[in-house]
């Protein structure tokens, strides 16, 4: 649904019946190793995948490291603030560099033998090598991935650039962005930062995840405490065909997401005053999950490991002077509390529905008119394949 | 060798001579992802295979749960008394049903969105769906599967139901198990009751399990104890062609198996006088051992998970009333832990077959005349997956 | 670098500079299943391979089991004192006969059907298989591998004797290790007992052992106690191309190779009063890893498990009367723990290798001048697989 003001709820309907007809997907999507695979080269090796905030690294030296389509990437703020992205493999012996999963360093230094290279990634030191006839340290610079910022967030790309422009080629993150330029201005998303971050390790396919993320048909029966919180059919959309997909639900009972019911932190930002009493979800392609609340911002990254397995990171961020003694209100783990307890009652339906569609007595099922933004997502993924 | 007074002992030597000019089977049967894929596809989604007896689910809205062939199978007692197998998927979007092994409900839930269905499959609950145009629950039961009773126990058979009646599509039970009609009428196996269920997980293959059960020639070095009550060379076989095979020891010392050789309950049924000193041990193709005592009946139900892992559920079958106060023999721990230390040993000798077998010095070597059903039971194999 | 005194030092460094040239081995040799399965077949079942020292089984009927290409061998002294190696599997139903590691018996006994074999391998007691017309029991004798002693080091080769005299096909032991002849007689390794056996699991491709084996370009920063005790610039090797590769480091403070820096037992031999400032370290290919100290010796055994997993053995071999009273200076933990310290840091090397080769990133990088040895033994490892 189209929440501006030109959207009649006669279009909201057509959309709805148009979804109404659509079927889940066929079984191998699920299952299949060479469609995941195939997903991995066409999507996560493609696309802009979401890796981080910018508040991570806030300083220069200080780095991360991220898992994107099987390989392992450093995210390093260099000596003039620069944010750049490197394949984590020494030029040498292809060693892995960085092992831990983020801190601080003045140079980047293999721990085997010990070739160093500077956070731009240019190869500075490699011992006895300027003993070998036409050794160019110039040669072995860090290969770098493409990393560009979109609200706060840091996104990177495998693709090659290239003179392509066409669609699942390489395009700038600017470019990718433009549909929503200026609409997420209130929540001051590139200031936020992250109080916790949660790990989750779920025995279903990544589509399963976004599916279910984008409906609130199951909320009744599986989240009985958001449920109080927000009725399952008040959401409205208005990004409901596309890469973006999502709107509102409304909350009609406490003041936000939380254990309590109670805002457990200053506003994000500058709130229009009926944002005060929605909780905007957003499905983000291929990898982020964006639910603004009143007092906090979650983010999920949806990792796919396997066809049967899925890694996610859920962010809780708060204003930056949330934790300060300037906000007597800052409680983040009503937040925290509330959403892991749903999160893993969301994991658990979906590890019910890898089960059952490995079973050979599955067939896609009839999507509901309260489903339609999962049957868009679907036309989204089926799309980007094709590319 | 055929019991029969009919049957000379000198039929029963020709018998064995035959056998021992055969071998045990080629390394691929016992390692092959691809034989293993064929089993599945050609005897166990094919055959009846056993899942369970009567009495596990003996008031309507029981129900347990039963893994064939990689499916999960919800077993269920609907309320005019009716048992009925089902697909455990959910035919809107696929989900697992039933999570539990067993229990009791009313109406089967879906717990992602709530669809339902009554115990006979019909979809009886779909929120939403009337908006959708065109849907109607009468096409959307569950899944059924080919469910039938023979002697009080559970079958499944996932074949297709069509025209043909040739072997290897399908029979029915009735059918099938003709050639037992009335065989075991003095043991009363629809009325007794398990007393305990054991789940093994071995690594050897399915078939060696079945092999192995099918003689006593390794019973002085891996059975002492059973060895003390039946003497290892006592077996007489009744039926030694075809996808039923066996026959009977003779308990020499001591009442029955059990650790103290007492009888541990009532007997199981009416049996004749020579049968109180008698074990009967029947394979049943593909996937049920059948061995009864005079005071108990001993079931296993062996299922294949990959060529080099089986897992093996057992049950210690009693009298109704054997744990009524009018039988103080009662004591089912006797024999339950006579038969479980008894079938660790055998699995611990398949798990070391199962280990040379993948050698490649491995040859199949020659049966002794000791083994001459388990060549059979081979023979049968053999034939099951040309069909 | 050739040690001997015809060897120039212009020599060394020509050889150098050649090495210099030389790239790390591309990607698909440290993950490819597909190499893995040809490295099985062309290497470790076709070449002599180190399974263990004449010390470990010292009397007849001591017997030791060995994994070699996913086969288990029984490695047993008979009752004449021969050395002899067999495949753990019975002739009847192929049923793996020695469960231990090791241990002492009379005769091989088949744990499921009994049937008995003698310390030579002969089939000599076979129940109820008299009655079998035809049945030899000499056509039924374990399968022997091919087995012969080296310096008092047990090889086994599961290469087919054949009239092709071919390298990669069979050659004798005697004839593969005649360039070595004398070479390492002062050390008098016959005699030597292993103190210690420490077994690792490492989650890196064996290759990545050898190459790291044989440089210590890595010593300053991974080894600091070893660079105090043998400066990582003193290697000088004597074999620089081949099968057999290596030479000898500098003890330049201490005695030895240990925590203390002390020597711990009696010297292994009668040394060159230069050896005793120097360790010697040898490759053998395709899984022998040789360090002599003057005070003992280290062998290493590389058992490929998978392309990303290697099983290494690791003993320490000292005088054979060190352990007794007449060696007031024996500490053998002062040895062990030393390079079981240095052990570790290697393998950890190795496995971050392991993780950044695996990267689409990877592409071989330069071995440095201090590196000749690695890609000599490289080019060895591409020639084994061209037979």
């Amino acid at each position: 649904m189209n929440k501006t003001a030109q959207a009649p709820p006669v279009f909201r309907k057509t959309a709805d019946t148009f979804a109404a007809g659509a079927k889940t997907l066929p079984q191998q999507y699920f299952v299949s190793e060479k469609i995941f695979e195939e997903e991995q080269t066409k999507i996560f090796a493609q696309h802009w995948v979401l890796v981080g905030h910018q508040s991570q690294i806030a300083k220069g030296g200080d780095y991360f490291s991220a898992q994107v389509a099987g390989e392992s990437l450093i995210t390093v703020r260099d000596q003039r603030s620069t944010i750049r992205g490197f394949y984590n493999v020494c030029r040498h012996r292809g060693t892995r560099l960085c092992e831990d999963n983020g801190g601080q360093v003045r140079a980047i230094q293999c721990p085997y033998h010990a070739w160093t290279y500077a956070l731009d990634g240019r190869l500075i030191g490699a011992p006895h090598m300027d003993e070998v006839p036409g050794f160019d340290k110039a040669d072995y610079s860090l290969h770098a991935v493409n990393l560009a910022l979109w609200e706060g967030f840091i996104f990177v790309s495998l693709a090659e650039k290239s003179a392509s422009t066409k669609r699942g080629g390489y395009i700038s993150l600017e470019e990718w962005f433009a549909p929503l330029t200026g609409k997420f201005a209130h929540w001051n998303l590139p200031t936020l930062r992250s109080a916790k971050r949660i790990q989750y390790d779920v025995r279903a396919n990544w589509k399963l995840i976004f599916e279910n993320y984008s409906e609130c048909y199951h909320c009744p029966g599986v989240h009985p405490a958001l449920s109080k919180l927000t009725p399952y059919d008040s959401a409205e959309n208005d990004l409901s065909e596309g890469p973006f997909l999502g709107g509102f639900m409304r909350i009609t009972k406490g003041k936000s997401l939380s254990m309590s019911g109670n805002a457990c932190a200053l506003p994000v930002g500058d709130l229009r005053a009926e944002d005060h009493t929605r909780v905007f979800y957003y499905s983000i392609f291929p990898n982020m999950l964006l639910s603004l609340h009143p007092d906090y911002v979650m983010v999920h990254q949806i990792w796919p490991e396997s066809p049967e397995r899925t890694r996610i990171l859920c962010d809780w961020f708060f204003h930056p002077e949330a934790a300060a003694v300037s906000d007597p209100s800052y409680n983040p783990e009503d937040a925290i509390e509330f959403w892991d307890m749903t999160n893993r009652q969301d994991w658990h339906v979906c590890e019910l529905s890898q089960q059952g569609i490995a079973s050979r007595a599955y067939e896609p099922g009839p999507y509901s008119p309260r489903e339609s933004i999962p049957a868009a997502w679907d036309r989204e993924y089926l799309r980007s394949l094709k590319d």
